[in-house]
């Protein structure tokens, strides 16, 4: 199989580093960070194990080479294009994907949110479309560098005209490279999920300026979270999904557990960049407001990150 | 009638400073300010007129004597007591108010939130128990300084064993004052008709980082506002009030014509002063669970206010 890495940041440049390291034919697409890589390589740093992409512009040369590309118009067609993109850049899919698909091309949109595989199957009508979730803290460090800090499990399923047998190839090359991964025949069923820890600690670490850490130390905080994980879960079952009250503990037990973390979207928001309110929140309360719901703590968080998003968009 | 003025800041300090410039007689409780406003008097910059109390240590007095205490054991007994306390210090009132109550002494509390009356009488059962709603822009600008910038409507409604002969007088001795004032015989309705306007701006304006203006401009704050209105309104009509669902409109109406304002609590906030959030927020939801409706929205921002107040509190 070959595959093809859209947005080769924190999670495209360790899932598909991992995938080129254990001998997988991976072409990585970047952006700004092109012409560091070319020089100087990707570098990974993993609690699995460090690890290095050399550039082929690079003297010395040792293990595997960095397949990256600055346009998707230089990149071969590939079998699974797997989209690591913010989902703010999802409008570039419509460039970027016609020279990199043929005709049982699998696209894979590992993002958080709802709705991103509704949306772009509109523009791709027939092509096999499918979505992944990633329990990972990574960061990306500066240019070509990537921080993973821990866990790490990617989840896929199909969302219209996917072949299972190709998400399941993907799994197991995952699984090869040393990464815990499975397919899932609801795929709705596990964007939300990942809605259920997303929607509160996305938003609080901004509204709040807090790790989260700090929001699970403060019972207020902490019982907000909790809140708002109810009302996500209440929502995703509206929507169709089977989730057990009891998975909001799961998720606060799991977040006890993490190590201080700073979820995407504050480091959107403390890089002045576009944050993905959209998909992670706006979308899914006109989801569950589509079924009858209201989710009005998670309107709330909402209205709060569009004004922030705005205040810091007017002061540049 | 003889008035006490218990807390004498933007609120105490302005209507109080009416009061006396009028002709009537009345007493000033202060606290960290007493040295400065013997030495200096009490100044008030008003939209209706600036005016002076002198000191009773000042050289130079011309006009009239401000009547200042530090302690509340040197004050006569009054007729009319406002409290003009914020509502974390009526923990203070046990001591402060027995020295100033007579037979037939009325207590008014000029405060914002709910259920302050509730809790005094508890700990006076037989005093003459009211509140006062001030719609006013007024702050403090330094020691024995405030600044009144626009409106200055009062109203005053009975609690529990209040004459209201008692309180049309100190209308009656307010309007002749040059403000507008009136009473009410349903105080939980004007309670419930200030917490309209105090729980969205109060809380917002901290959480957000902004003035009321800034709020009003974004469309997302401002349908936020709205919203928060809407959510107080409905809880305000189970617990008994009789609030029509344009009265939201009313007020996002009066804070645009309203010049561009900081709330106390966003004051408060701004000088790590603990917050009214007790009796802002956490009263009237318990109120409205009381009746079977969950504030909701309302509950976001309690407890995002709780979070914050201790970062800074142990920040200190």
């Amino acid at each position: 199989m070959r595959y093809a890495i859209i947005g080769t940041g924190a999670l495209g440049g360790f899932y598909g580093g991992m995938l080129a390291k254990s001998g997988a034919d991976v072409h990585f697409l970047f952006n700004n960070d092109y012409d560091h890589v070319v020089k100087y390589g990707l570098r990974v740093d993993s609690v699995l194990g460090n690890f290095h992409l050399y550039g082929s512009g690079q003297e010395h040369r040792e293990g595997i080479l960095l397949n990256a590309y600055k346009s998707a118009n230089e990149m071969p067609k590939c079998d699974v294009i797997v989209v690591t993109l913010k989902t703010i850049n999802n409008f570039l899919l419509k460039k970027i994907l016609p020279p990199l698909l043929h005709s049982k091309s699998t696209v894979i949109l590992v993002q958080n949110g709802l709705g991103m595989e509704e949306n772009l199957s509109k523009e791709f009508p027939g092509v096999a479309i499918a979505g992944g979730m990633a329990f990972i803290c990574s960061v990306k460090k500066g240019p070509g560098h990537i921080e993973h800090a821990e866990f790490g499990e990617l989840t896929v399923g199909g969302h219209v005209n996917v072949d299972m047998k190709v998400l399941e190839r993907f799994r197991d090359d995952l699984v090869k490279s040393g990464l815990p991964a499975k397919t899932t025949d609801d795929l709705n069923d596990f964007r939300w999920r990942k809605l259920v820890w997303n929607i509160p600690y996305n938003g609080l670490t901004v509204i709040l300026n807090a790790g989260t850490d700090q929001l699970m130390e403060d019972p207020d905080s902490r019982q907000l979270v909790n809140d708002l994980m109810v009302e996500t879960i209440t929502a995703a079952n509206r929507c169709g999904a089977h989730i057990q009250d009891e998975f909001a503990q799961k998720m606060l037990d799991y977040t006890d557990s993490m190590l201080p973390y700073k979820p995407s979207m504050k480091l959107d928001f403390d890089h002045n960049r576009k944050m993905e309110i959209e998909y992670i929140y706006s979308n899914p309360i006109r989801a569950a407001a589509a079924h009858g719901f209201k989710m009005e703590k998670t309107s709330v968080v909402e209205q709060q990150l569009k004004f922030l998003e705005k205040s810091f968009v007017e002061a540049q």
